[in-house]
C-alpha cells in the first residue's frame, strides 16, 4: 500500500507518493460528489468525531459532509461549550472521547502542536483540521488537487503565495507540499508579516507584488488574519490593499493563464479585488471548496483502511 | 408532472394544482410518520443543508427530521457563528456551500428577499424557511393540510387570521394560499398592526374580534412578534389580550365547529387563552406541528424529483 | 420479558432483574463497540431526540453515539437557544416535539422532577439524562456495569461514595442501585455537603476518609459541583483536597485491589490526585465512559422493544 500513515497531522511527514495517492483517490470522490447518488460505504460502521476548539463553519461542514457521504456516524462536538470549561484538561477530554471508540477524530485547535499531542493519546486516526500556525494539511491537499486539475501537473510550477505569511498555517502547509512536489515557491508580503527562517524552505521572498508575481502559474492569496495578530503591526486595510491586494494591474505580471486561489473566507477589497474573485476564467476559489470535500473523503478513506488493517493485525 | 417548481421560495409562484400535489404527497408522509418504521429512501444519496441565519428551534427541527426520515445526509449550519462574522458576504457563503454540492438548501433569513437572492446563485433546490416579513411557504402549506384534514376541504371556508398581521410572514403566505384556493379570508387586528394595502389581496379587514370571527370556520391566531417591532406601537400585553386575545367569549362568535390554529411558539394569556389552546375539540395546534414534518417531507421529495429530472436532462 | 418499563426516569422504579437485564444487554453492545463494524439496526426507522436544557458535552455525546450506532435518526435540540426563550412553557415545548413523533426522548434538565413531568405528556419513551439533584440513571447503570466487570459481581461489595453528596444526582442514583443489589454503601464527605435523611437509605455516613475507605472494594469519587452550590458553604479547594481528595495515602486504607471511579469531568488536584486517576491498575475512569455508550445503547434498545410491543398491542 502506498499510503502508510496512521494519522494526517501535517504535510511534513508525507512522502510525495502518499500525496499523490490522496489526490488520486480524491479524484474518484470528486466524481462521486458530482453524481446523482453521493453515497459510499467506505466508512460504514465507523465513528467520526469532529472536535473544533476554534470556530470554523466551512472546514467543519466540509469534514461533516465528507464523513456522511462515506456512511460514517458523524458527531460534532462544540468544544467551546464543553467540559474544558468545567476545568477538565485537554488530555482528559481526549481520553474520554477515545473511550467512546471513535475511528476518526478531526481536530481543530488554536495552539500549534495540540493536535499532535492528542494523537499520541488515542487509539484512532487523527486528522489535523488546523492547529495554530503549524499545519492545515487538508487545505494544502485541496489546493494541490485544484492546481493539478487546472494546470495538468503538480510540479515545475511557479507558485506565488501572497499576504500574511507569518500567521498562516495554510501558507506553511502549502509551502511544504509544493516544495516536496518540486515546484518553485515565492512568498510575497510585507516584511512584518513574513516569518523568520523561511529561506530554509528553499523559497524566494518578495515584498513587492509585481516582482513576485512575474511569470507565476499560480497566485495563491491568503486571508488577512486580523484575529491572530496579537499586538504586532496591523496594516490599515486601504494601505494593505494598495500594496498587496490582488487587482488586475498586479495580476497582469503573472502568466496569462495563471490561476487565482484563496482559502476563504475572503475579505473582498482587502486582500483581493471582487472582480478577480468572480472571474471564472482566473479564479478557482469555488473549485477549491469542491475539492475540499473530495480530499477529506480521500484522506479519511485511506486512514480508515490503515486503521482496519492495523486492528486486524493486532486481533 | 403536476409540480414543476425548481425551488419553494413562496406560495406566490405556486399554481393551485401544485399546492394540492404537495398536500396529497404530504398525506402519504403523515401516514409514514405514524407508522412503526418512519423511514423512506426518497432522498437517499442526496445532501440537505439547513442554513438558519435566524434562530428557530422548531422549524429547523421539523426540516431536520423530515430530511433524515427521507434518508438524506442532513447538515445544520449555525450561521450566527459563521464566516459571515469574519466579513464574508452572503453571496460568497452561498457560493461556498454550493461548491459542496448540496441538493436541497433550507434557508431562514431575517431579511425579506434574501432567500430568493440566494436561490439565483446556486445549482440546487432552495426551500424558504421564512424570510423577513415576506414568505414562510411551508407554514402556509402545513396550515392548509391541517385545515383540509379537519374540515374535509380547502375551499369556500371563512378563515379569520388574527393579531399582528403587519409583522407576519405566516399571515402573508397563508393569505396568498387561502386566496388561491378560493376561501374567504378576514384579517383581524389593531390598525397599527395591519399593513397597508392588504385590501388588494381581496380580503376583509376588521379591528373588532367579535365582528371578524362571526361564522368563521377557521380561527388562525398569530404570535405577537415583539422582537420584530422596531420602534413602532407596542401594545401592553394585558390590553392586547383584552381586545385581541382569543378567549371562550370571542370564540363563541365563530361557527360551533370552528377550529383554532396557532403557528407557535405560543404566548399563553397574551394572544390566546391557555384553556382554548389545550381544548382538543377546538385546538389543532399539535396537528399543525405534526403536519409540518409531513409537508416538509413532501416538498423536499417533489423538489428532489424535479432536480434529478433536470440534471438527467442536462447530462 | 424481564424489562417492562416504558421510561427510564430513575433507578428507583427498577426491579433488580431489570437492572441485570440492562447490564447483560449492555455487555453485548460493549463487544459491538470494540468490533470493526459498530453498527446495529435495533433503532432503524426510529427517531431519537436529545433535549439538553443544561449543557453536558460528554453525556450528550454518549447518547448521540449510542443512537447513531443503533441506526436511529438522532436529532440534538440545544434547548438553551430554543423557543423557551420566546416565552413558551416546558410543557408546550414537550407537546410540540411529541407531535413530531419521536420514539425516544433523552432529556437533561436543571430541575428535579422536570423529566418525570415531561414523560407524562408524551407518547414516546423518555430517558432521564440527569434532572437537578434527583436522578441520573444511566450514570448509575454504567457505574454498575463497570463494577461488575472489574469485581466479577455486583453484590456484597463495600462501595464508598466520596465527596459532595448533597448536590449529586450521581450519588443518589448509585446509592439506590447499589442498595437494590445488596451492597454495603458508605457515604463520605463533609457534614455540610451531606444531605439530611440519607440514613433511611440504609447506608453508613462518614466525615473521615480513612475511616470510611477502610476495606472498601470500590472508591467512587464525585465531582465538586461548585456550579450547583447556591450561597451555602463553599470549601477552599486546597482545604477540600487535604481532607477529602483521594491520594495514595487515603486510598491505602481501601482493599489492595479496590478500584477507583469518577463520573467526570475531573478536577485534578481537587477531588482526586492526578497520579491515581491515571493509574491503570486502580482507576477505571476510562472504562466508565466506554460502558456509558454501551449502557445507553442497551437502555434505548430495551425501551424501543417495549414501545413497539405496546404500539402493536394498541393497533
Amino acid at each position: 500500500m502506498t499510503f502508510t500513515q496512521r494519522h494526517l497531522l501535517g504535510i511534513e511527514p508525507l512522502h510525495p507518493v502518499e500525496i499523490t495517492a490522496i489526490l488520486d483517490k480524491a479524484e474518484e470522490y470528486a466524481a462521486l460528489n458530482r453524481s446523482a447518488h453521493k453515497q459510499s460505504d467506505a466508512l460504514k460502521g465507523l465513528t467520526q468525531i469532529n472536535m473544533f476548539f476554534e470556530n470554523s463553519t466551512r472546514t467543519q461542514a466540509s469534514f461533516e459532509l465528507a464523513g456522511k457521504r462515506l456512511g460514517a456516524d458523524v458527531m460534532n462536538m462544540s468544544m467551546q461549550s464543553s467540559s474544558l470549561k468545567k476545568g477538565e484538561t485537554l488530555i482528559d477530554t481526549a481520553l474520554t472521547l477515545n473511550a467512546m471508540h471513535p475511528d476518526l477524530l478531526v481536530v481543530r485547535h488554536p495552539n500549534s502542536g495540540a493536535v499532535n499531542l492528542l494523537a499520541e493519546k488515542v487509539n484512532c486516526a487523527v486528522l489535523n483540521a488546523g492547529d495554530g500556525r503549524h499545519e492545515h494539511p487538508t487545505q494544502a491537499l485541496l489546493d494541490a488537487l485544484t492546481i493539478r486539475r487546472k494546470k495538468g501537473r503538480l510540479h515545475r510550477l511557479i507558485v506565488a503565495i501572497c499576504g500574511d505569511i507569518a500567521h498562516s498555517r495554510v501558507a506553511r502547509s502549502n509551502l511544504i507540499l509544493l516544495g516536496k512536489m518540486e515546484n518553485r515557491v515565492r512568498l510575497i508580503g510585507p516584511p512584518t508579516l513574513m516569518p523568520a527562517g523561511v529561506a530554509e524552505f528553499g523559497c524566494e521572498v518578495y515584498d513587492d507584488m509585481k516582482a513576485g508575481l512575474q511569470d507565476a502559474d499560480v497566485v495563491m492569496m491568503l486571508r488577512l488574519q486580523k484575529e491572530r495578530m496579537d499586538g504586532g503591526f496591523i496594516p490599515s486595510e486601504r494601505e494593505y490593499y494598495h500594496r498587496y491586494g490582488l487587482d488586475a494591474e498586479k495580476l497582469a505580471h503573472a502568466k496569462p493563464d495563471a490561476i487565482v486561489m484563496h482559502p476563504g473566507p475572503m475579505n473582498r477589497g482587502v486582500e483581493i479585488d471582487g472582480t478577480i474573485a468572480d472571474d471564472i476564467n482566473r479564479s478557482v476559489i469555488q473549485e477549491q471548496v469542491e475539492m475540499g470535500v473530495a480530499v477529506r473523503m480521500a484522506a479519511m478513506d485511506l486512514l480508515a483502511r490503515n486503521l482496519k488493517a492495523s486492528r486486524a493485525g493486532e486481533g
